[in-house]
Protein backbone atom coordinates (compact mmCIF):
# COMPACT_ATOMS: atom_id res chain seq x y z
CA UNK A 1 0.00 0.00 0.00
CA UNK A 2 2.99 2.58 0.64
CA UNK A 3 4.47 1.67 -2.43
CA UNK A 4 1.45 1.72 -4.69
CA UNK A 5 1.08 5.70 -2.83
CA UNK A 6 4.60 6.58 -3.51
CA UNK A 7 4.57 5.18 -7.23
CA UNK A 8 1.55 7.53 -7.44
CA UNK A 9 3.30 10.34 -6.21
CA UNK A 10 6.32 9.40 -8.20
CA UNK A 11 4.09 9.17 -11.27
CA UNK A 12 2.32 12.98 -10.22
CA UNK A 13 5.49 14.83 -10.00
CA UNK A 14 7.34 13.28 -12.88
CA UNK A 15 4.26 15.06 -15.03
CA UNK A 16 5.32 17.83 -14.34
CA UNK A 17 8.18 19.59 -16.89
CA UNK A 18 11.78 19.05 -16.65
CA UNK A 19 10.97 16.24 -13.69
CA UNK A 20 11.90 12.47 -14.73
CA UNK A 21 11.34 9.57 -12.05
CA UNK A 22 14.22 9.72 -10.70
CA UNK A 23 14.19 13.10 -9.50
CA UNK A 24 10.44 12.79 -8.58
CA UNK A 25 11.82 10.13 -5.92
CA UNK A 26 14.36 12.18 -4.55
CA UNK A 27 11.94 14.94 -4.40
CA UNK A 28 9.66 12.25 -2.43
CA UNK A 29 12.43 11.21 0.16
CA UNK A 30 13.49 15.14 0.72
CA UNK A 31 10.20 15.63 1.50
CA UNK A 32 9.86 12.92 4.17
CA UNK A 33 13.18 13.94 5.87
CA UNK A 34 11.59 17.23 6.54
CA UNK A 35 9.01 18.71 8.73
CA UNK A 36 5.79 17.61 7.48
CA UNK A 37 4.70 21.28 7.76
CA UNK A 38 7.37 22.08 4.55
CA UNK A 39 4.94 19.67 2.55
CA UNK A 40 1.44 21.26 3.89
CA UNK A 41 3.00 24.57 2.74
CA UNK A 42 3.84 23.39 -0.49
CA UNK A 43 0.58 21.95 -1.21
CA UNK A 44 -1.36 24.95 -0.11
CA UNK A 45 0.93 27.64 -1.97
CA UNK A 46 0.15 24.92 -4.98
CA UNK A 47 -3.38 25.00 -4.53
CA UNK A 48 -3.43 28.78 -3.88
CA UNK A 49 -1.50 29.61 -7.29
CA UNK A 50 -4.24 27.53 -9.47
CA UNK A 51 -7.08 29.40 -8.06
CA UNK A 52 -5.91 32.90 -7.31
CA UNK A 53 -4.24 33.28 -10.08
CA UNK A 54 -5.29 33.53 -13.89
CA UNK A 55 -4.32 34.94 -17.09
CA UNK A 56 -5.26 38.25 -18.57
CA UNK A 57 -8.45 38.41 -20.59
CA UNK A 58 -6.46 40.74 -22.57
CA UNK A 59 -2.98 40.32 -23.11
CA UNK A 60 -3.21 36.70 -21.19
CA UNK A 61 -0.06 37.62 -18.90
CA UNK A 62 -0.60 36.75 -14.86
CA UNK A 63 -3.50 38.04 -13.41
CA UNK A 64 -5.39 38.18 -10.26
CA UNK A 65 -8.78 39.02 -11.45
CA UNK A 66 -10.03 39.26 -15.15
CA UNK A 67 -7.33 41.94 -15.83
CA UNK A 68 -3.54 42.15 -15.16
CA UNK A 69 -2.57 45.03 -13.23
CA UNK A 70 -0.77 46.11 -16.11
CA UNK A 71 -3.91 46.36 -18.29
CA UNK A 72 -5.58 47.91 -15.57
CA UNK A 73 -2.62 50.87 -15.31
CA UNK A 74 -3.87 53.79 -16.79
CA UNK A 75 -0.38 55.50 -16.48
CA UNK A 76 0.30 53.07 -19.62
CA UNK A 77 0.32 53.43 -23.22
CA UNK A 78 -2.95 50.86 -24.80
CA UNK A 79 -1.24 51.87 -28.05
CA UNK A 80 2.23 50.58 -27.52
CA UNK A 81 1.74 46.54 -27.23
CA UNK A 82 4.75 44.57 -26.59
CA UNK A 83 4.22 40.89 -27.88
CA UNK A 84 5.92 38.02 -26.56
CA UNK A 85 5.64 34.22 -26.78
CA UNK A 86 5.14 33.24 -22.73
CA UNK A 87 3.54 34.54 -19.33
CA UNK A 88 7.17 34.73 -17.79
CA UNK A 89 8.39 36.74 -20.39
CA UNK A 90 6.23 39.79 -19.24
CA UNK A 91 7.80 38.90 -15.80
CA UNK A 92 11.33 39.47 -17.36
CA UNK A 93 10.40 42.29 -19.17
CA UNK A 94 8.92 44.27 -15.98
CA UNK A 95 11.49 43.44 -14.35
CA UNK A 96 14.20 45.18 -16.56
CA UNK A 97 11.17 47.88 -16.07
CA UNK A 98 12.07 49.18 -19.99
CA UNK A 99 8.41 48.98 -21.41
CA UNK A 100 5.86 52.09 -20.76
CA UNK A 101 3.64 50.21 -22.78
CA UNK A 102 1.02 46.58 -22.01
CA UNK A 103 1.72 43.57 -23.42
CA UNK A 104 0.27 40.86 -25.27
CA UNK A 105 0.89 36.95 -24.92
CA UNK A 106 0.74 34.39 -27.49
CA UNK A 107 0.79 31.48 -25.52
CA UNK A 108 3.91 29.94 -27.43
CA UNK A 109 5.90 30.02 -30.61
CA UNK A 110 5.05 28.08 -34.55
CA UNK A 111 6.35 24.78 -33.98
CA UNK A 112 5.64 22.50 -36.07
CA UNK A 113 7.30 19.65 -34.34
CA UNK A 114 5.71 20.52 -30.93
CA UNK A 115 2.40 20.68 -32.86
CA UNK A 116 1.63 24.34 -32.32
CA UNK A 117 0.20 26.11 -35.16
CA UNK A 118 -1.20 29.12 -35.78
CA UNK A 119 -4.36 28.09 -34.45
CA UNK A 120 -2.60 27.45 -31.04
CA UNK A 121 -1.51 31.22 -30.60
CA UNK A 122 -3.77 34.19 -29.37
CA UNK A 123 -3.70 36.14 -32.81
CA UNK A 124 -7.29 37.17 -32.69
CA UNK A 125 -7.61 39.19 -29.89
CA UNK A 126 -4.15 40.96 -30.67
CA UNK A 127 -6.07 41.66 -33.96
CA UNK A 128 -9.18 43.05 -32.08
CA UNK A 129 -6.96 45.10 -29.52
CA UNK A 130 -5.29 46.72 -32.31
CA UNK A 131 -8.48 47.68 -34.30
CA UNK A 132 -9.70 49.58 -31.50
CA UNK A 133 -6.92 51.76 -31.50
CA UNK A 134 -6.38 54.98 -34.16
CA UNK A 135 -2.73 53.71 -34.23
CA UNK A 136 -0.45 51.34 -32.49
CA UNK A 137 3.16 50.13 -32.45
CA UNK A 138 3.68 46.45 -32.01
CA UNK A 139 7.07 45.70 -30.97
CA UNK A 140 7.89 41.64 -31.23
CA UNK A 141 9.80 40.77 -28.35
CA UNK A 142 10.50 36.99 -29.31
CA UNK A 143 13.77 34.77 -28.86
CA UNK A 144 16.01 34.83 -31.29
CA UNK A 145 15.69 31.44 -32.30
CA UNK A 146 14.28 29.76 -35.58
CA UNK A 147 10.94 29.43 -33.93
CA UNK A 148 11.50 33.18 -32.76
CA UNK A 149 12.62 34.70 -35.78
CA UNK A 150 9.30 32.45 -37.73
CA UNK A 151 6.79 33.94 -35.22
CA UNK A 152 7.63 37.35 -35.18
CA UNK A 153 7.53 37.20 -39.35
CA UNK A 154 4.87 35.26 -39.71
CA UNK A 155 2.82 37.66 -37.20
CA UNK A 156 4.16 40.57 -39.01
CA UNK A 157 2.37 39.42 -42.38
CA UNK A 158 -0.73 38.51 -40.53
CA UNK A 159 -1.13 41.74 -39.35
CA UNK A 160 -0.49 43.49 -42.25
CA UNK A 161 -3.08 41.35 -44.71
CA UNK A 162 -5.80 40.62 -41.85
CA UNK A 163 -6.09 44.61 -40.25
CA UNK A 164 -4.35 46.53 -43.71
CA UNK A 165 -6.45 49.36 -42.50
CA UNK A 166 -5.15 50.07 -39.16
CA UNK A 167 -2.19 51.78 -39.09
CA UNK A 168 0.80 49.31 -37.24
CA UNK A 169 4.25 50.53 -36.69
CA UNK A 170 5.70 46.86 -36.23
CA UNK A 171 9.69 46.74 -34.55
CA UNK A 172 11.40 43.77 -33.34
CA UNK A 173 13.51 43.86 -30.22
CA UNK A 174 17.47 44.38 -30.70
CA UNK A 175 19.47 41.03 -30.92
CA UNK A 176 23.09 41.40 -30.38
CA UNK A 177 25.97 40.72 -28.42
CA UNK A 178 24.40 40.79 -24.56
CA UNK A 179 25.57 43.02 -21.64
CA UNK A 180 28.74 40.91 -20.39
CA UNK A 181 29.25 38.78 -23.57
CA UNK A 182 32.37 39.35 -25.40
CA UNK A 183 32.61 39.77 -28.96
CA UNK A 184 34.98 37.53 -29.93
CA UNK A 185 31.91 34.94 -29.36
CA UNK A 186 29.52 36.46 -31.35
CA UNK A 187 28.70 34.53 -34.64
CA UNK A 188 27.42 35.51 -37.76
CA UNK A 189 24.06 35.75 -37.34
CA UNK A 190 24.83 38.40 -34.30
CA UNK B 1 -0.42 40.29 -4.97
CA UNK B 2 -0.46 37.76 -7.95
CA UNK B 3 2.66 38.42 -7.98
CA UNK B 4 3.73 37.70 -4.52
CA UNK B 5 2.14 34.53 -4.16
CA UNK B 6 3.46 33.75 -7.66
CA UNK B 7 6.76 34.37 -6.02
CA UNK B 8 6.14 32.35 -2.69
CA UNK B 9 4.86 29.52 -5.05
CA UNK B 10 8.40 30.02 -7.39
CA UNK B 11 10.58 29.82 -3.78
CA UNK B 12 8.23 26.78 -2.61
CA UNK B 13 9.08 24.47 -5.83
CA UNK B 14 12.69 25.52 -6.15
CA UNK B 15 13.34 24.70 -2.47
CA UNK B 16 13.00 21.26 -3.44
CA UNK B 17 15.90 19.35 -4.59
CA UNK B 18 17.11 19.37 -8.96
CA UNK B 19 14.76 22.41 -9.36
CA UNK B 20 15.83 25.79 -9.76
CA UNK B 21 14.11 29.32 -10.09
CA UNK B 22 13.37 28.77 -13.94
CA UNK B 23 12.55 25.42 -13.52
CA UNK B 24 10.05 26.29 -10.72
CA UNK B 25 8.55 29.20 -12.64
CA UNK B 26 8.28 26.68 -15.61
CA UNK B 27 6.06 24.42 -13.23
CA UNK B 28 3.64 27.10 -12.19
CA UNK B 29 3.11 28.17 -15.64
CA UNK B 30 2.19 24.52 -16.68
CA UNK B 31 -0.45 24.15 -13.62
CA UNK B 32 -1.89 27.07 -14.57
CA UNK B 33 -2.13 25.71 -18.15
CA UNK B 34 -4.13 22.56 -17.24
CA UNK B 35 -7.20 21.40 -15.53
CA UNK B 36 -7.52 22.60 -11.97
CA UNK B 37 -7.84 19.17 -10.86
CA UNK B 38 -4.49 18.60 -11.91
CA UNK B 39 -3.41 20.52 -9.13
CA UNK B 40 -5.37 19.24 -6.10
CA UNK B 41 -4.08 15.63 -6.90
CA UNK B 42 -0.92 16.68 -6.99
CA UNK B 43 -1.38 18.53 -3.63
CA UNK B 44 -3.30 15.71 -2.17
CA UNK B 45 -0.71 12.96 -3.01
CA UNK B 46 1.98 15.45 -1.62
CA UNK B 47 0.51 15.44 1.73
CA UNK B 48 -1.07 11.66 1.92
CA UNK B 49 2.73 10.75 0.98
CA UNK B 50 4.13 13.09 4.06
CA UNK B 51 1.59 11.27 6.65
CA UNK B 52 1.22 7.93 5.37
CA UNK B 53 4.31 7.30 4.30
CA UNK B 54 7.46 7.12 7.08
CA UNK B 55 11.18 5.52 7.67
CA UNK B 56 10.95 1.58 8.90
CA UNK B 57 12.33 1.81 12.72
CA UNK B 58 14.21 -1.62 12.10
CA UNK B 59 15.89 -0.64 8.59
CA UNK B 60 15.41 2.70 7.68
CA UNK B 61 13.60 1.90 4.30
CA UNK B 62 10.05 3.25 3.53
CA UNK B 63 7.48 2.05 5.82
CA UNK B 64 3.46 2.70 6.36
CA UNK B 65 3.84 1.63 9.71
CA UNK B 66 6.41 1.23 12.55
CA UNK B 67 8.13 -1.57 9.94
CA UNK B 68 8.22 -1.58 6.64
CA UNK B 69 6.77 -4.63 4.83
CA UNK B 70 10.27 -6.37 4.54
CA UNK B 71 10.78 -6.52 8.04
CA UNK B 72 7.70 -7.76 8.88
CA UNK B 73 7.95 -10.45 6.11
CA UNK B 74 8.66 -13.83 8.13
CA UNK B 75 10.57 -15.80 4.67
CA UNK B 76 13.50 -13.37 4.65
CA UNK B 77 16.95 -14.47 6.52
CA UNK B 78 16.98 -11.61 9.10
CA UNK B 79 20.78 -12.50 9.20
CA UNK B 80 21.79 -11.52 5.39
CA UNK B 81 21.72 -7.46 5.80
CA UNK B 82 22.23 -5.60 2.81
CA UNK B 83 23.50 -2.27 3.51
CA UNK B 84 22.46 0.87 1.01
CA UNK B 85 22.91 4.45 1.63
CA UNK B 86 19.42 5.43 0.85
CA UNK B 87 16.04 4.18 0.97
CA UNK B 88 15.41 4.74 -2.82
CA UNK B 89 18.62 1.79 -2.92
CA UNK B 90 16.59 -0.42 -1.50
CA UNK B 91 13.25 -0.39 -3.96
CA UNK B 92 16.01 -0.58 -6.72
CA UNK B 93 17.54 -3.67 -5.23
CA UNK B 94 13.99 -4.86 -4.63
CA UNK B 95 13.30 -3.95 -8.25
CA UNK B 96 15.76 -6.86 -9.18
CA UNK B 97 14.36 -9.67 -6.89
CA UNK B 98 17.91 -10.53 -6.14
CA UNK B 99 17.59 -10.53 -2.25
CA UNK B 100 16.48 -12.69 0.25
CA UNK B 101 17.71 -11.30 3.02
CA UNK B 102 16.70 -7.53 4.91
CA UNK B 103 17.78 -3.79 4.55
CA UNK B 104 19.65 -1.62 6.00
CA UNK B 105 19.69 1.97 5.03
CA UNK B 106 22.79 4.39 6.34
CA UNK B 107 20.59 7.23 4.90
CA UNK B 108 23.74 8.89 3.16
CA UNK B 109 27.51 8.38 2.66
CA UNK B 110 29.91 9.94 4.67
CA UNK B 111 31.22 12.92 2.83
CA UNK B 112 32.52 15.52 4.76
CA UNK B 113 32.08 18.50 2.17
CA UNK B 114 28.33 17.92 2.18
CA UNK B 115 28.72 17.48 6.08
CA UNK B 116 27.70 14.21 6.42
CA UNK B 117 29.90 12.20 8.90
CA UNK B 118 29.94 8.68 10.81
CA UNK B 119 27.56 10.21 13.12
CA UNK B 120 24.93 11.34 10.34
CA UNK B 121 24.98 7.47 9.57
CA UNK B 122 22.71 5.22 11.01
CA UNK B 123 25.25 2.85 12.56
CA UNK B 124 24.16 2.13 16.15
CA UNK B 125 20.99 0.71 14.95
CA UNK B 126 22.79 -1.92 12.51
CA UNK B 127 25.16 -2.70 15.49
CA UNK B 128 22.80 -3.86 17.58
CA UNK B 129 21.02 -5.91 14.70
CA UNK B 130 24.13 -7.58 14.24
CA UNK B 131 24.60 -8.49 17.98
CA UNK B 132 21.05 -9.85 18.37
CA UNK B 133 22.15 -12.49 15.79
CA UNK B 134 24.50 -15.84 16.78
CA UNK B 135 26.04 -14.85 12.90
CA UNK B 136 25.21 -12.69 10.12
CA UNK B 137 26.51 -11.83 6.79
CA UNK B 138 25.76 -8.24 5.76
CA UNK B 139 26.00 -6.92 2.06
CA UNK B 140 27.40 -3.46 1.48
CA UNK B 141 25.79 -2.11 -1.43
CA UNK B 142 26.84 1.32 -1.28
CA UNK B 143 27.94 2.62 -5.22
CA UNK B 144 31.41 2.41 -6.66
CA UNK B 145 32.02 6.01 -6.07
CA UNK B 146 35.27 8.03 -3.59
CA UNK B 147 32.12 8.37 -0.71
CA UNK B 148 30.66 4.62 -1.33
CA UNK B 149 33.92 2.92 -1.16
CA UNK B 150 35.11 5.30 1.80
CA UNK B 151 32.04 4.78 3.45
CA UNK B 152 32.20 0.80 3.17
CA UNK B 153 35.65 0.79 4.04
CA UNK B 154 34.39 2.58 7.59
CA UNK B 155 31.56 0.69 7.98
CA UNK B 156 33.49 -2.64 7.90
CA UNK B 157 35.94 -1.16 10.21
CA UNK B 158 33.45 -0.04 12.62
CA UNK B 159 31.97 -3.11 12.58
CA UNK B 160 34.83 -5.33 13.48
CA UNK B 161 36.03 -2.88 16.04
CA UNK B 162 32.86 -2.55 17.89
CA UNK B 163 31.18 -5.88 18.05
CA UNK B 164 34.21 -8.01 18.19
CA UNK B 165 32.52 -11.02 19.31
CA UNK B 166 29.64 -11.34 17.37
CA UNK B 167 30.41 -13.40 13.96
CA UNK B 168 29.64 -10.89 10.82
CA UNK B 169 30.86 -12.00 7.10
CA UNK B 170 30.94 -8.53 5.42
CA UNK B 171 31.27 -8.94 1.65
CA UNK B 172 30.31 -6.03 -1.21
CA UNK B 173 28.14 -6.23 -4.00
CA UNK B 174 30.24 -6.78 -7.01
CA UNK B 175 31.06 -4.19 -9.74
CA UNK B 176 31.97 -4.81 -12.98
CA UNK B 177 30.84 -3.98 -16.58
CA UNK B 178 27.51 -2.94 -16.24
CA UNK B 179 25.23 -4.82 -18.51
CA UNK B 180 24.97 -3.71 -22.27
CA UNK B 181 28.05 -1.62 -21.29
CA UNK B 182 31.21 -2.82 -23.66
CA UNK B 183 34.47 -3.37 -22.26
CA UNK B 184 35.89 -1.42 -24.66
CA UNK B 185 35.26 1.10 -22.45
CA UNK B 186 35.73 -0.39 -19.16
CA UNK B 187 38.47 1.65 -17.14
CA UNK B 188 41.44 0.59 -15.25
CA UNK B 189 39.65 0.66 -12.32
CA UNK B 190 36.85 -1.86 -13.62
Amino acid sequence: MALSLLQSAVQSISSLPGIGERSAMRIVLFLLKQDPRMTSQLAETLQRVRTEIRFCSQCGALAAGELCEICLDTTRDPALICVVAEAADVLAIERSGALRGQYHVLGGLLSPLDGIGPDELRLTPLLQRLQQLDRAEVCIATNPTVEGDVTADWLQDQIRRLIPDTPVRITRIAHGIATGGEIEFADSQT
